[in-house]
């Protein structure tokens, strides 16, 4: 018999996550109900957003429960199927768990994709999928980039924050990157085509200010928020007139209590605002963002860049690296 | 001779101001040369905005220097012109300073006012002048209130936030005050007609959401921030998809290191924002706004209270009962 091994939430972890927060159990592959069919989960997609879900706290989605496989995006094949519309062989994305064997419901969060349309199915993860379409719907609908622009981007080097500033770049912006250490922003000025690049390691929020200041002399009009923490308090300080943040994540404070931005009263001051979004407030326009971003892949105009590891049993140490930093593009493991 | 009494700022205050920051000088009234005009101040308006001009500090207006007089709005009378559209007797208002006599030019800050159109020619700084139109432009432009939605307000029981919670009525939406004290709150439902009040007096975090959570049950689509600080992290709990904060004023924050804000994740989480605004923003569109409130004011929809108090000498512990919470309604200083 075939088993489903599934990398399951067995603590809610405190802090940053540890091996006895999971565990590895192999369970039979369940039978499937009419209208569904079984996906074989080829490759995962590690997004700092999973560490939200583990938490039991009120969310956009509700947590994972204990005992349950954890939510992932996930690209895999259809094993079998009982959906009409669905038939064994065809390639599916969606929303599933971190297993080998996920059953999706027709209608539902698992959809198929054209395997054949990109240099490899795991782009489907990364710049077309929903890294990609965050980047695309912060840039062109929260931020709205104009040409000459001071376009500030932390997270510069992660797979959200590459794209956003390639995405500023083409919109005729300035764009200022902010990554962690010398390797991250020698990629931003030369493999992401940033003008500039701040090392935020070891500063304090006085010392990255000045070289937020350096690095953008005119001040900034837009942010794309990844980061938080001392990074975005450092950032609020250079904001100009009506300047807008974009605020799609807070990595650095996922694992520990929130830290306490302190100025927030240069909002006030210069009229600016911090707007919140997730990916999902777009899912109506999944089609125009996906086919926006197909074109430039097919053009050749962006570059994005995959991070793949490989086995369920490595599932938490390549989770982990999104909080270390460790991660050189969009953080994949390869399941099969 | 005439001596001008002034207010003037000799140090730079560390947290709340204190007598030896200012010191009462009396200096000969200026000559006035072609084009200016002499006002005698008899009333200025004092707001929270004040103690950010007299930290050395980048914002909106440049600090006040040391030695000068402190920068305050003022209706008054004038008292001598060599301005051709301005003559003696006319009451006119602006940004002048906290003195007895100050010297303005045609075509600045200070503008003639219709002392006969309202019933005190105080009303001209608070609901026809900077209050009223913060309070106007920060409920009908930065929140534009829908019928039924639930609207927060901290600070509802000062000048700002007791109107802004009236517009808030008269738009149709279910409003919320916080205030600090019994007294206040018992206001805000009687003399404003909230439809629920929060008091935050001794209250953590958790215990002003608990009360916020009763208060509005339903969630807050729309808050009006004049506090800051724990009050602001206690709302962003309790904030609805898409909601959006108006950031109006910290005035928990002005005299002492800021308030780190730890619930900014939330506004990922809900797709909302934070909007800072000043209302130096609407000046092109202060006629509207006044119209506006006028209006309302000869209507009789619109309740606000004035509190006086009388004397320049009595200038620095009057501005201090705005930090104490101690006036009830706009805070004014009658100097003649």
């Amino acid at each position: 018999m075939t088993l489903n091994r599934r990398f399951t939430l067995v603590a809610r972890p405190d802090g940053l996550p540890k091996p006895s927060d999971f565990a590895l159990v192999d369970e039979p592959v369940p039978e499937l109900a009419d209208g569904q069919f079984l996906v074989r989960n080829h490759y995962v997609s590690l997004d700092p957003a999973i560490r939200g879900w583990l938490d039991d706290a009120p969310s956009y989605l509700p947590p994972i429960e204990l005992g349950d496989a954890v939510r992932v995006s996930t690209v895999g094949q259809v094993e079998a199927s009982k959906a009409g519309s669905i038939k064994a062989g065809d390639w599916v994305m969606g929303l599933n768990k971190l297993e080998h064997y996920s059953v999706a419901a027709e209608g539902g969060f698992t959809y198929p994709i054209d395997a054949n349309a990109v240099p490899s199915v795991t782009n489907y993860l990364s710049v077309m999928g929903a890294v990609g379409l965050t980047a695309f719907f912060g840039v062109n609908d929260v931020l709205k980039p104009k040409a000459g622009e001071t376009f500030l981007i932390s997270g510069a080097a992660g797979a959200v924050g590459s794209i956003a500033g390639q995405l500023g770049k083409l919109a005729g912006a300035r764009v200022v990157g902010i990554a962690g250490g010398p390797e991250k922003c020698a990629r931003l000025l030369n493999d992401y085509g940033f003008d500039a690049a701040v090392d935020y390691r070891g500063k304090t929020v006085d010392q990255l200010s000045a070289a937020i200041g350096e690095a953008a002399p005119n001040g900034v009009d837009m942010v794309f928020e990844n980061v938080g923490g001392t990074v975005l308090d450092a950032t609020l300080l250079h904001l100009n007139r009506e300047a807008r943040v974009g605020l799609c994540g807070l990595i650095s404070e996922y694992n520990s209590e929130h830290y306490g931005t302190r100025n927030l009263w240069q909002l006030i001051v210069k009229s600016a605002r911090i707007q919140g979004f997730l990916v999902s407030d777009y899912l109506h326009r999944f089609p125009e963002g996906g086919a926006a971003m197909a074109k430039l892949v097919a053009e050749g105009k962006l570059r994005f860049d995959e991070h793949i590891e490989e086995g369920i049993d490595n599932a938490l140490p390549t989770f982990l690296k999104l909080f270390e930093g460790k991660n050189e593009g969009k953080l994949i493991l390869k399941l099969v």
